[in-house]
């Protein structure tokens, strides 16, 4: 799987950022609002696990554009797909796919896109960002809700009536609950379930939809067993609290494997079973935002399967690493009972879903998600002894055998971030303290010495 | 312009839709909700206004899968810039483009879509789909409005606070007004503004926004100008008492310069005019929904330039056509105060706007825009003497002197569109009894002679 050109290590030569970094940023900052570019990348030279910046700077990349980049940059497999007659013919004669699919349409998603359906997930809806996902699965729960209250009887003349006027019946006072810290994204539907920072949800109305505590688990786990464990029976109570107490039914609940913007947060496989338990007994459905989590890093095709659930998710949202998005469902009552009411012009976009089966072509046939197993076991053995030595720069070290999705907590993270990027090591943060680690599904054993001799240097640099 | 290699006309050979088309839609339906699909279409066999399907019907094309292609199936234009160096590296190396831009970022806007920028619009939010678009308008328009009220005063813990539990006054309850039977998208927030169909809202939790009511024109406009002028006043009247009683305050009005989905209702000039005067008094802001009617089909680049508005409209969204989405906006304090309100990871898709640039291309030196007015006024007024033979059968033509953006109310559009379709048209309807041309920008006078044809075939057959 190597890339045969990649560098052998980071090579920084300018500040960082550098000065080119800094003049095409003013320059953009004059039709976009620029204040948070980073870096500006020359992706044409990055290649792999590395990215290089317009100043000449190599980075050995670990975030990977926020846990999107699934099996490198300028990866071969992916060229040629994105050479192909197929995606030429998608990119310039872009259907309303719903209305007047191509002859293509079949294939991409029947022989390609299926293949990464979650167990007991035999349909799908396309989108294009996680978002969207998250929106999409959020009406389709919806509608299912109120399908089982009204059985067979059609709308009524007033449920329309009112529908039209954004009033109950027809538009209905219906909740999605969330978890405290989540993040689920950015459109009003999202956003209202999004609840880890406020730069993401001041002065945008919400809907009055609830939160729950998620489980705050203490480290190592192997030292805090019933603590943890009360815990969780305590963050399952406060959901069957809210579901009987809300003030409107409560029709989804949608939950992360792990807690990804709001700081790496996770929980047990026994917290989700007992989750899907209780959306069963009151017929609400449960939806798993994959969007960071789905797509083999955390050394499984989708992290829920690290719970062995007795029965299939109801409804599987993903993107990022997907390079595509959408939702996968098991329940067919989740398909709206009428045609045109999960309904958009474009849904989803054929060029990307082509990318997206380039991508599970390379995971399936290089054994990636086994290999990332793997690797994450070694990559976190390495920082667990790198953490008895600073145990005041690795706290709470968190994602043992969940792949490469390794997090730590950390006294000043935006200071080791900037000090690992001067070493060439570009990196991204979550929550408010936590350091987390993104690497692509083609980060190998031999990328982490590199990483590691970084974290060591800037440890003894901010000791 | 013409394709040397298009149809000389129509040719149906099946059933419409054929066999073809129910075996791959039967497979289809296994996996996706397939009731919506009319006919399975072969792109690669597409050319230019023709579209041919998988039983090897060729029809011109008068829909444009729901108005959103631009320049013709195929287009060669098109077709090299799918080849391009540049749109493989987007392909593959998708940045999350807030903080990792590529080298090309810059030229793709500064010297590419800004082009397209509508009079007065300085800045640019790409996005993914015209729904992400208005989703996003109402972000700015509510931050806006907010900073307005704010000041230079920091935000409150309390603020904060609520903001994380969706509670005023953190997540402010805020409106966008939109007008009856108008059609802005699907996602939550869109949704609240969509008022066209209860099929799009119905089961949808809602925010409690108002609408006030679009003008009703009489046709001809020439024969009703007293009537119409009025109607005009009343609800610009309605709008004025909407803003001051509405139990909470109105941050913006979004508006279609055409209303499409909700039947090709116009306005005048005046009427818009007046509109943007009402909400520079309140302190409002205007969003103008271009998605169906931007780019060039009314014979203007973007329909509002009809309006001679005497200053800039706030903010322009757009898809469809554009092949790419997002909103252009003229007022700076329209970009947030702060970095990362107004963010997500792919902000759009480069590989979409390397597409949209090629088409800007084409429309600018081809003059697709100034030949569109001409040919609509050609269309117009060969639709007009069809009226007058078949005065039962097209009634209230509308899109004098709008391109080709024309279309009138027939007594069952539904039969008369299965009808077209037998004919070798593909043609969409709107509203409850509207068909609504929307030809590609490359429509000429010689595309006229078949669609007038059919129509005329289809009226002697249904009378």
């Amino acid at each position: 799987m190597s890339f045969v050109s990649e560098p052998a290590a980071p090579s920084i030569r300018t500040a960082v950022p550098g000065p080119a970094t800094h003049r095409i940023k003013e320059d953009l900052d004059v039709v976009i609002d620029a204040r948070t570019v980073q870096m500006v990348i020359d992706y044409d030279k990055s290649i792999g696990n590395y990215i290089t910046d317009v100043d000449g700077n190599t980075y050995l990349d670990v975030y990977a554009q926020i846990a999107s980049i699934p099996i490198g940059y300028n990866n071969p497999a992916l060229l040629k797909a994105a050479k192909s007659p197929e995606i030429v013919s998608a990119l310039v004669n872009r259907p309303a796919v719903g209305n007047f699919p191509s002859h293509q349409w079949l294939a991409l998603l029947r022989e390609g896109l299926m293949r990464a359906a979650p167990p007991g997930c035999t349909q799908l809806f396309p989108a294009q960002s996680g978002s969207e996902a998250n929106d999409l699965a959020f009406k389709a729960a919806f509608m299912g809700y109120r399908r089982q209250q009204r059985g067979d009887n059609p709308w009524t003349e007033y449920e329309q009536a009112t529908a039209m006027k954004n009033q109950a019946p027809g538009s209905p006072d219906l909740a999605i609950l969330s978890f405290r810290n989540s993040f689920h994204g950015r459109s009003f539907g999202s956003l209202s379930t999004t609840r880890s920072k406020p730069i993401h949800k001041m002065d945008i109305p919400a809907f009055k939809w609830p939160q729950a505590t998620f489980p705050q688990l203490k480290y190592p786990l192997e030292a805090h067993i019933q603590e943890n464990a009360q815990e969780e029976v305590r963050c399952l109570q406060e959901v069957e609290t809210i579901i009987s107490s809300w003030h409107c039914p409560v029709a989804g609940i949608i939950v992360e494997p792990i807690q990804s913007e709001g700081g790496d947060n996770h929980a047990s496989p026994a917290f989700f079973q007992k989750l899907q338990a209780i959306t069963k007994a009151h017929g609400i459905t449960l939806i798993v935002d994959e969007v960071q989590t789905g797509f083999g890093a955390t050394g499984k095709f989708w992290a829920h399967e690290h719970w062995e659930l007795p029965s299939p998710v109801d409804i599987v949202t993903f993107s990022k690493k997907a390079q595509t998005a959408g939702y996968f469902f098991s329940d067919k009552n989740l398909r709206p009972d009428k045609a045109y009411r999960q309904f958009n012009t474009w849904m989803g976009d054929a060029a990307r879903i082509i990318i997206c089966n380039a991508i599970i072509d390379e995971i399936l046939s290089k054994k990636l998600v086994e290999k990332t197993a793997q690797v994450g076991i070694v990559l976190y053995d390495r920082l667990a002894t790198l953490a008895a030595k600073y145990p005041n720069r690795i706290q709470s070290l968190r994602g043992k055998n969940m792949g490469t999705y390794i997090a730590f907590d950390t006294p000043d993270s935006s200071t080791l971030l900037k000090k690992m990027r001067e070493l060439g090591i570009n990196i991204g943060s979550c929550g408010v303290q936590t350091v987390r680690l993104r690497p692509m599904l083609i980060f190998e054993e031999s990328h982490i010495a590199p990483l590691l001799a970084a974290f060591e240097t800037a440890f003894s640099h901010l000791a």
